[in-house]
């Protein structure tokens, strides 16, 4: 630290700290007649009865016993009153946590366990999954019913009472108390393929930035205005994930029109999206694919949609099929340890005048990274590499919204965070124009003689061969290289080829300067089915192991 | 404060303090091909150029001796230089001292020794009136020679040299130093109608998060797009007061085009709107009414340029004015205090249907608060008024970004403030729409019977009579009501009113429902001249002493 210039202040109110509160002044100046709108049962709130809403639910939460660093957990589908946790758990001094419903009950538990949960608000639908597990979740001292029916069915369990019946007994006002803008706001855990989850948790102050920075690049740029006053937002990607990746706070905050949809269920999201005339949704490429196949969505028009579209790769095809249907389609960056958000695409001036292919090729890109974000790549030693487009590296950043580290695991966090920077598991190149792309993950990238190459580059050109179905490639211990990539492929009904086969396409590839020849895999191994997580991804650690047991 | 909860982290590298530096990450990263242009001398540069520009500073002035905590006074015109410092000099942990150019020669003095500057750099225009009262600063070490001639002319004292030959000699890195981000990065002063200006300062902090929230509203409306990818800004506002209004932080870090006028001549002015294609500018009633007038401005189309007017209220005619020619004005509320932005202008979404009238009418309204702004209107006993539209009261506001307080003037400082609330000498009233109405200076409003009575809504109702040229009403102490409002008119060429005539003029307001019958002035004395302070102001103190005297 540098001895720099401080005054002690004539007073300290000046000394304002960053809250989740203060998200909530400019809401109601900027809403005016938009509507807060529950896809779940049909519901629609005024800005002024949603900050009501809020008010109410503090009383509720603090009569039902919950303190200042308590914590509040949810496990609901994405609802106003969901959007209600967002603002009065934070605001009362308490940590909201967003519990994962998808995960498995044992996984539940475990994460309730951990992050201390102290009060849950459960929804009618994992009611009986919570009774069954109630008497191990050790911290909890109560129970409130979320419903989307207008009479709460009968819990099976006891509970203070149902949400509606709560807050409509509840006084209309709560003095929001100041506080430090360091305070622990929101917490929810990251599952890996392996191990337990890891809960990730972010402060009142980097929840507050973090809005700011989305909202100032989220109508910057004159080719892709996400949100403006006029727009009208439905999240896609559940609020336990990221909050939602943070849109909902900012969509608050400048007071907008907001449709949350329940449960993910593709006509009802395409009924919604066109009765409520929705200008802006984000969620990963497979429920885009799903809403954009469903038979409710053949009738559609979707031009004017906007669809920040993250969590894994926008393919090309997917891309395209979205442009063709009017979806104006964008990537976005980052990691539940992120917040999330680091990068986004980023359309030049001149996008109108682009072919339907280039803009392909520049929406599928990570894009650039927003204003504040640090970003680098680096090498195994640590050492920052150019941004010449070619050069791979681990990504790292730093800004002021990423996780502290993993709750209550100090050797992971330890990890996660080495040389002042984040390490983000990714490994990308970025270009003279500070655009992001992607190559792999660091655990996947085969490091040869020295060298990087991108296990998803190499499958992607294996695949192009004709008698290709899928292709994974993973890296192998080797004596003289450090490691050499080996691939195993599946072939197209009827198609056949050899290792011979698969080096001849490749050769092309290196012509083209695409690849360098030390990318052409070692062996490539023909299997009738390439091995799979739980999840669906490739599951390398299998192929590997079953490649090395060869 | 609460006992929230806080972790003890993992490693602090996550605490990334908000610092100047950030705003120029993104700078590079989205301006593509933009440039920085210069009005002064006609210099462009790229965005490269700019930040390795930033970096030849930083070098300069660690080279001159400056250490953090150091102060750097600059006197310029506006220009791509200043822009430098504006960056460089609390990028090193130095304070960047704005000097008010159109300051009195000992005034100048004055607020140099105050802030103690260490390093000065002067323009050309203003070295003969440095080298005079070199004798008299007794705090500064050097001077660096700011000149716009290809070769700088001989300094009438010494100097350590002119900055383009020692930008040109640095280096082009300098690696800048994180620090505490409550580290003050700039000061300058605010002067008042009586004693000596009043220092005010602003950290790191406050600077980034003016940013951001600027940035987050300046493109959001869809019908008032200031700032976007594709603007090109030009300020009109001095970048000694209020930092151009913080403008330039928002459009560096955007990396939007820029162009640095040099020296306010209405010709040059029309001429780089036209040649560069301005489209967002900010300046105060004048200089907009200026530029409308000058020869130049005759031939030339303003249709798509913008403009943010701030500084004393745009009045309907010259925002009507102004409309007709194709500029879309709007107001902006703020004052040296609040860094300086706290309210501006929103048009709602049906602003295209609206007729010319009430375009006008809402857009010389100060409008609504941005984000993070807490902003109420208090009686005398400071207790929160309704947001009725028509109760007055002082504006007092919290929000992350107001000066902690006068340099070195802790009793000032303390009326300014009061209760936890920034307190703002400015008396207004605020619409259910939460939009601010400034009514009056707190000092001039009449408190009568427990009533405040704006004394500019008088005397605007006044010199609506077709007799009256210019009215000012002013309050004296009266034993039964406290205070009575009593006016001094001067009146048009050749024509007559009496007091009668007056208050029959008013009778048609109280009848309307305008203002109440005790707004009427007790006495209405008839003058050949209004008494003016130096800057042109209706001297109300002058005119309360004299009438108080008859």
């Amino acid at each position: 630290m540098m001895a720099v210039k401080l005054l002690p202040p004539a007073d300290d109110a000046y000394n304002y700290p960053l809250l989740i509160k203060q998200l909530l002044l400019s809401a109601e100046r900027y809403a005016g007649d938009n509507e807060i709108v529950g896809g779940n049962n049909g519901k629609r709130y005024s800005y002024a009865e949603f900050v009501e809403r809020v008010h109410r639910l503090a009383n509720v939460l603090t009569e039902a016993g919950v303190k200042e660093g308590d914590t509040v957990a949810v496990l609901d589908w994405d609802t106003p009153r969901y959007l209600e946790c967002f603002f009065a758990v934070p605001m009362i001094g308490a940590v909201l946590h967003t519990v994962n419903v998808r995960l498995a009950p044992e996984q539940i538990v475990y994460t309730m366990n951990h992050a201390h949960d102290d009060l849950v608000l459960v929804h009618d639908d994992f009611l009986p999954l919570i009774a069954k597990v109630q008497d191990e979740l050790t911290t909890v001292k109560g129970y409130i019913q979320l419903t989307d029916a207008e009479q709460a069915p009968q819990a099976p369990m006891t509970t203070i009472g149902d949400y509606e019946t709560l807050l409509a007994a509840a006084l209309p006002e709560f003095d929001f108390p100041d506080f430090d803008e360091n305070a622990i706001a929101t917490t929810f855990y990251t599952t890996g393929t392996t191990g337990n989850p890891k809960g990730v948790f972010f402060t009142h102050r980097q929840l507050v930035l973090h809005t700011l920075a989305l909202a100032s690049t989220t109508s910057m740029n004159d080719n892709m205005q996400l949100l403006q006053a006029s727009s009208v937002y439905m999240p896609i990607t559940p609020m336990f994930h990221v909050h939602a990746w943070g849109v909902p706070y900012v969509a608050t905050m400048m007071g907008l029109k907001q449709v949350y949809p329940g449960r993910y269920e593709p006509a009802s999201l395409v009924r919604l999206f066109a009765t409520e005339k929705v200008t802006f949704s984000h969620c990963v490429p497979t429920i885009l694919q799903m809403v954009l196949s469903s038979e409710k969505a053949k009738a559609i028009d979707f031009s004017g949609w906007q669809v920040l579209i993250g969590g894994s790769a926008l393919t090309e095809g997917l891309a395209s099929a979205a442009l063709e249907r009017g979806i104006q389609v964008y990537t976005g960056y980052g990691m539940s340890e992120t917040c999330p958000l680091l990068s986004t695409t980023w359309l030049p001036q001149n996008a109108a005048e682009l072919s339907h292919d280039e803009q392909v090729r520049l929406r599928v890109k990570t894009g650039k990274p927003v204003p504040l974000v640090n970003m680098r790549i680096i090498d195994e030693n640590g050492r920052f590499l150019p941004h010449d487009g070619e050069a791979m590296g681990e990504v790292v950043v730093r800004t002021p919204w990423l996780t502290q580290g993993y709750l209550n695991e100090p050797q992971k966090s330890n990890e996660l965070w080495e040389n002042g920077w984040m390490h983000t598991g990714d490994v990308g190149s970025i270009e003279p124009s500070y655009t992001l792309q992607i190559r792999d993950r660091i655990k996947d990238v085969v490091k040869t003689g020295g060298e990087w190459v991108s296990s998803l580059d190499i499958e992607n050109l294996i695949s192009q061969h004709p008698a290709v179905e899928l292709a994974a490639v993973v890296g192998l211990p080797d004596d003289e290289w450090g490691e050499r990539p080996h691939a195993v492929i599946t072939l197209q009904a009827g198609a056949e080829v050899d290792y011979d086969g698969i080096v001849a396409h490749m050769q092309q590839f290196i012509a083209e300067g695409h690849i360098e020849k030390w990318a052409v895999p070692d062996t490539v191994k023909i299997v009738d089915e390439i091995p799979r997580t739980s999840v669906g991804k490739i599951d390398k650690k299998r192929i590997r192991s079953e490649l090395a047991g060869d």
